[in-house]
């Protein structure tokens, strides 16, 4: 008889860690949360909190043990391998480090092994996908350089819009009106206020108001919303060229911009269905943190530590 | 007889600090610099800047004392007319403040009161106009909202357009390949290192290899230069459109990118005369302080304190 045995699942990212631990049967047995876990940000807090999770999760835990972490800006931490054998001493267990992004690609429940194209629209914007154990990233080039297809970028192109409108025809147009009052400022001047020494999550929250006028039935602003998603729709494109796949792709969209926000999801559908890619959204929408689940049995069934 | 005047003219930014002394006949008597004066970035410096070169070119001196300072970021300065004041009886003078754009705008030379449009293309850009002592400015809106038609425009074009090719055919063509090697990174990934927590004039700097490009034919590096000049030509024609004139509008051209880049002035141009703009373009690019010779000399005319 096997020994039994038991998942730590980590998802750390910007502002907190969740951790959760699964039996073999694969049910939710515990779940924590702690601060932030981001080694862009603070190496040391980050492995202070990830371990409070972890110690929250295998207390009196008996059998074999399996971490599996997605970690924001895990590829600054240096010595990844020292610190994972530091984990596994003092866990007694297996552990893997991956990014928070590889995390919520495992997540994507297919038939099979489906190619996964999935694509996080939230404040920024970045598509992963994954055929046959293999991952690749593409955009995450951050808001100076990309980020096509998030809340961030619909509202610097809002604020484009109005800004353009006013100095080629020194009036407002219904849309720049609108936006402007629901902003609660009275000038084009006023938006540089919006956007400079303020967080891009800051900036990114204006996409309400853009998605309010667009429900009201405003054309400029649905026409905006419809873009962003015709650029994810058209970085989703990128990656299934770069598959040179003939399966079916399922295709996962994450993020709170994408599925929240009004006309993003349907333009991009109708866009890749005018590409004719051969398609299908994931509809489970499962947490992220189920990846950590899917890769622990991996993990345990290949009976190697290391890549899976 | 008229007691003799002279007129001190102060130009500020965000590198040093210049001030001219003129005798009333318009001789250029003295000239000094010193650190830079811009009310953004720290306004106790900026004073004691601009009054060390006051105090420079005022020793020993005598009649009438006009100050005409252009200095950044003016709009910072609260209490500005508290600050004349203390100038004023510092120096026995009569001292008027304005931005050091406006400064540039009056070192225009015109035949009688023709309207003028000033762009600056440097790093970033912006625009003003003047028409009938009437000073107007367009964009400036910063490099999140705009800066079309400047070096650090320039750039970020020339990076997102190696991105999208890479993106969409993962392979890098031939613009993108010589750009690489020039900014000597190995990866477009590495585009982030050079734009990412750098300055603004840091990431504005690359703008000379697509200007090495360019000279060296390839098609691309033209293009990105020649939309740069037609993004200038647009805002120009915009407060071209605000003056509602008909008579002949003198457009100087001002800034390191806009005079230096190649194609730039030159699409410009063509633009503007596509657009049928009844335009002359200033030739004699006058240094910008002898607008506070210019404007010292109105000031001394109209006999009176304040608005000339």
């Amino acid at each position: 008889m096997n020994k039994p045995f038991n998942i730590v699942g980590i998802d750390g990212g910007g502002t907190k860690t969740l951790g959760v631990l699964w039996d073999e049967k694969g049910n939710e047995v515990k779940r924590v949360e702690h601060g932030f876990a981001n080694f862009s940000v603070d190496i040391l807090q980050t492995k202070i909190n990830i371990e409070k999770t972890i110690d929250d999760l295998v207390k009196d835990l008996k059998g074999e043990i399996y971490i599996v972490m997605g970690i924001s800006g895990v590829s600054n931490l240096r010595n990844q391998d020292e610190y994972i054998k530091v984990l596994n001493s003092k866990y007694k267990a297996l552990t893997i480090i991956e990014t928070d992004g590889l995390l919520a690609l495992y997540s994507v429940v297919r038939d099979s092994d489906n190619p996964v194209i999935m694509i996080i629209g939230g404040t920024g914007s970045i598509v992963y996908s994954l055929k046959e154990g293999q991952t690749n990233r593409l955009g995450g080039y951050g808001h100076l350089l990309g980020d096509e297809g998030s809340a961030y970028h619909l509202v610097i192109s809002a604020f484009k819009t109005v800004i353009n409108n006013f100095e080629a025809n020194n009036k407002l147009d219904e849309f720049s009106k609108e936006l402007l009052k629901l902003l609660n400022v009275d000038e084009v001047e006023d938006l540089k206020k919006l956007v400079y020494g303020v967080s891009k999550s800051e900036v990114a929250k204006h996409a309400v108001h853009v998605s309010a006028l667009a429900l009201k039935g405003n054309k400029k602003a649905i026409k905006l919303l419809e873009n962003e998603g015709i650029n994810l729709a058209n970085q989703i494109f990128n990656a299934y060229k770069k598959m040179k796949t003939s399966e079916i792709v399922k295709v996962a969209l994450r993020g709170g911009f994408v599925n929240k926000a009004p006309f993003v999801k349907e333009a991009l559908i109708k866009k890749l269905e005018n590409k004719k890619m051969n398609f299908e959204i994931d509809q489970t929408n499962l947490e992220p943190i189920m990846g950590a689940y899917y890769l622990g049995n991996k993990l345990k069934g290949s009976k190697k530590y290391g890549r899976y």
